[in-house]
């Protein structure tokens, strides 16, 4: 998405230790108008998919999703990370590594908002060591739903994670692969 | 708003210790057609406001705000409840009780992203003793910006929130208040 490239190009900073800031427009500050346009490519590229929900996980996955799920005309379910007196009961939970944070979390979702019928489609902000993705595909499988692909914003192509997880099967659409990154020599995008 | 009352008495349930689950189409699966209803809800009542930037926090408030966004024509931006590596540098900071979690955290926005010149509009799920509300316009007055309003979603009038947060001289607009809640009787609103 060229769009897009050209934002990250713009506004995104490159940091050591493989940390790509785009919190002037993606994940803390954030442009409506480019996830208008998201949420449109997002829609085209999933087309010809029956999806009837849309799951992401707190907290920057959940704006992305929301406006992207008017193009898709479906609710949208946001993962949590830790426990609250509102989650009490049933819920469906796995483990992720947080590279970000330098943890490991429970991600959950009531199985409430999870069903067999369900044909999901996962929106987030990044994938890198894909742990954060398959926790969520995770959940899913519990719930016996159809996970229908992954709808990713910025793919760190040059981590493992988008490569294992088509391995598995799972259709994943990055609207921006990184393929090289360095304060030096900047951001190199696969076309 | 009565579209949104009808579906809290319809899919609201009560609990014990003045908690409101409305977890299947606000804070948890979320309704994005309601969210949309919302949003122009808010930009009718604040038509009258000059307003650049919507301020949340994670993770409930992000959804509303982003699709409420879309008719304002401006960038939302959400305060962290925790530090992670990508947000290093300077924030601004403000510590907040939360009832639902039983602890004290921090929220917090860079300062990049919060100027003297921005005039903030708050949206946020819920308002009960108002202790987010508080720590988001702390946030704004360290800015030096100007916080014009606080689009609430469900006020739960029987707490003391509101009522001091209007003391102060912050206009807060609510689109359902409820007055009375209890598992026996069900929820009451206020005209």
């Amino acid at each position: 998405m060229e769009l897009l490239k050209e934002r990250i190009r713009k506004d995104g900073i490159v940091r050591e230790g493989n940390v790509l800031k785009v919190d002037s427009f993606l994940n803390h500050q954030m442009d409506i108008k480019l996830f208008n346009e998201i949420g449109k490519e997002f829609k085209r590229l999933f087309c010809d998919t029956e999806i009837n929900k849309i799951l992401t996980v707190e907290a920057s996955g959940i704006g992305i999703a929301c406006v992207t799920a008017q193009y898709f005309d479906v609710p949208v379910v946001f993962a949590k990370k830790s426990k609250t007196k509102n989650i009490a009961g049933d819920v469906y939970t796995s483990k992720v590594k947080s590279f970000t944070h330098g943890r490991i979390y429970d991600v959950m979702v009531s199985k409430d908002f999870l069903k067999p019928d369900d044909k999901i489609l996962i929106i987030d902000d990044f994938l890198a060591n894909g742990c954060a993705l398959l926790g969520l595909a995770d959940l899913i499988n519990q719930a016996g739903a159809v996970l229908q692909g992954a709808g990713i914003v910025i793919e760190k192509g040059f981590q493992v994670g988008g490569r294992e997880i088509r391995k598995k099967g799972i259709r994943v659409e990055s609207l921006a692969i990184i393929d090289e990154m360095s304060t030096e020599n900047g951001i190199v995008f696969r076309n």
